[in-house]
């Protein structure tokens, strides 16, 4: 707490607050937007609002020169559970020891406090700074991601809009801010798989195709198949089932179909396709009578080099002394929407101990620290 | 059709169409008893009424000393489904082309006819036979036989009044009556097994444990195992996973348990105790943890000799000119209650091409076959 951080940064302490007060429970929005408006307009941007069916998005963007430098974030946040199990009303953002509990502290409203203050120190200190800076903004992040990042990006690339950097705001950090970032995310690809059989009763087992037995040495493989070896950014690609559901109820009756729902977190090393493809071969293999559906739920991406990540690791080296861990593990976030239109994309946050869970809470030392990251990963890519 | 019936068999179509048209679907028994009392007690029957719960039994007994010859069977059937599938209505007993249709013509009104007017034929022609002649018939055969036979049972064992032969009157035959009977049933071993793991998201595995990946090669293992070769007198056994469960649902959640239901057809070879001592070794070979529930549905019985086999076999070679086929495959039926008590048991009834369908029917020609050979099989026994 010794360190001297700029006087503006107390604004992000105020916006954290003023960001949890608004109930934005996926996808209600609650005003988050708006107040981020108010924040930008003064700053010269453009605001853009993006209603698509029950989502609203915001773009905003001030230039319109390249590089094009975005912060991507989302204003909504998931269920409370019951208030009751909260130490304070997960709506009003109460100080507890250097912390700012309220749902959505830590995932993330006080990233986009923070990048909201290091932008307005940026333009302040270099008025005449290179490229653009941008926000996209979603309140369906952690909802069915349908109506958000997705639909501004499809948006922007009909205009032939490009992003160059993008920093994603998702809680990275694990024990302090900025000891990891995420330069990349594994793809995700979901398979539905039915298993077809005949059925019958069970003391007619000749009468009968088992699923579940035709199932059984077919997940045994599928289970302890190894699909790469990862690579230094990746870990190796990993499989789980999910849901696995056959029989009629009654214990005398040989179901006629189980149905298995599985999903791959895969690296750079395999595709999606090739996963596709091994998954039909070991079917086949089995001979197993199925059908399949996938659903790719995102392509793997990596940042493993670039003006993006050298300023990131510039500013975090700046503020804490040393740079990052880059990690590509977890789960998939908006990120994976933005990589594939060319853009560098890098996510950096506060801890995320407490994220999705009661008593969610933030550090507002690591806000603070965060806000001066932003600002100098800004410096870094538009000075 | 040429053959020549005795006069007194015709008495067995009548009572089969008398009783189809009582609506007895299970636990139903909607006066067949009180018709079979009808016919029973003029002959010198001790009718005796067990109401247990839900289910009508009834002890019919000539005589009191031994050998006990007991006819066993139900009044009850499985629900018709939707009546407008039926080519007649199902309560409605109907002749077409020699055969008479409705719910239970063949399982197993037919055979209660069938019963009554051999036993009818028997002690108007030998009224000074031995031992006794006995009815043991419940409404819940077809039920979840709690309240059924293994109640009157209990009752019979209580007061230490044994049986000596059974005729179990179900659809043994398959092309003609009287082509099988069946001189036992496999055993039946339900488990109801809980496969325990670590909830998590599928993005952390390692922070997991997958109960569905932990059962997949147990399953594997226990969907190949021989359990036992068989007899002469049974097939080998055999297991069936009547249902699997695992998931909450979500595509993302690796889930923290997996049910698994499973049922053994067992043989002579084995008993209860060492396929559940099989399948907790495999668990602990595989390093599952897991809860485990058995449910013993029935015993195998056996009864491959004696003067019920011999008495049998006699009269259907008088009738159809060569004996049966001996089988013990198949369902389970109440047989697996009476054999336990030292009875022999034997199952002798029409073919069983469609019970519990839609059109269930009966031949005619085989009910009166079929009254023959019972009768015959009194004259064997007891005569
Ligand atoms: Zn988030
Ligand atoms: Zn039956």
């Amino acid at each position: 707490m010794s360190e001297q951080h700029n006087v503006l940064n107390q604004e992000t302490i105020t916006l954290t607050k003023a960001l949890i007060e608004r109930q934005s429970v996926t996808p209600e929005d609650a005003g988050c937007q708006q107040l981020m408006d108010d924040y930008l307009s003064p700053l010269g941007f453009n605001i853009e609002s993006m209603y698509f069916v029950d989502t609203l998005n915001m773009w905003a963007r001030k230039g319109d020169k390249g590089p094009a430098f975005c912060f991507a974030g989302h204003t909504d946040v998931v269920p409370v559970g019951d208030p009751a199990h909260w130490q304070t009303p997960p709506f009003e953002p109460t100080e507890i020891n250097g912390h700012i509990h309220g749902r959505g502290a830590a995932d993330m409203k006080g990233s986009l406090a923070a990048m909201l203050v290091a932008t307005k120190r940026f333009v302040t200190d270099y008025p005449d700074h290179k490229g653009s800076i941008a926000f996209l903004i979603t309140s369906d992040e952690e909802g069915p991601f349908i109506n958000g990042t997705t639909r501004v990006i499809d948006t922007l690339e009909a205009r032939n809009e490009k992003i160059d950097y993008c920093i994603v705001g998702e809680p990275s950090s694990t024990d302090y801010c900025g000891d990891i970032v995420k330069n990349g995310r594994r793809g995700s690809l979901t398979a539905y798989l039915k298993i077809k059989g005949v059925q019958g009763h069970v003391a007619y087992p000749h009468l009968a195709t088992n699923p579940i037995h035709k199932a059984a040495p077919f997940l045994a493989e599928l289970t302890t198949t190894v699909w790469d070896s990862g690579n230094d950014y990746f870990p190796p690609t990993t499989m789980q089932i999910s849901n696995m559901n056959g029989g009629t109820g009654a214990g005398n009756v040989i179901p006629a179909t189980v149905d298995v729902q599985f999903n791959f977190r895969y690296s750079t090393e395999v595709t999606a396709e090739q996963l596709k493809e091994r998954v039909v071969a070991l079917l086949a293999q089995h001979e197993i009578e199925y059908e399949l559906d996938w659903i790719h739920n995102g392509q793997p991406f990596l940042t493993d080099e670039g003006t993006l990540l050298e300023a990131v690791n510039d500013a975090i080296t700046k503020v804490n002394g040393k740079p990052a861990t880059l990690s590509t593990s977890g789960g998939t976030s908006d990120g994976r929407f933005i990589a594939p239109t060319g853009a560098q994309v890098i996510e950096l946050g506060p801890c995320n101990a407490t994220i999705h869970k009661v008593d969610e809470n933030v550090s507002i030392e690591d806000l603070l620290k965060l806000t001066d990251m932003y600002y100098h990963t800004l410096v870094g890519c538009l000075a």
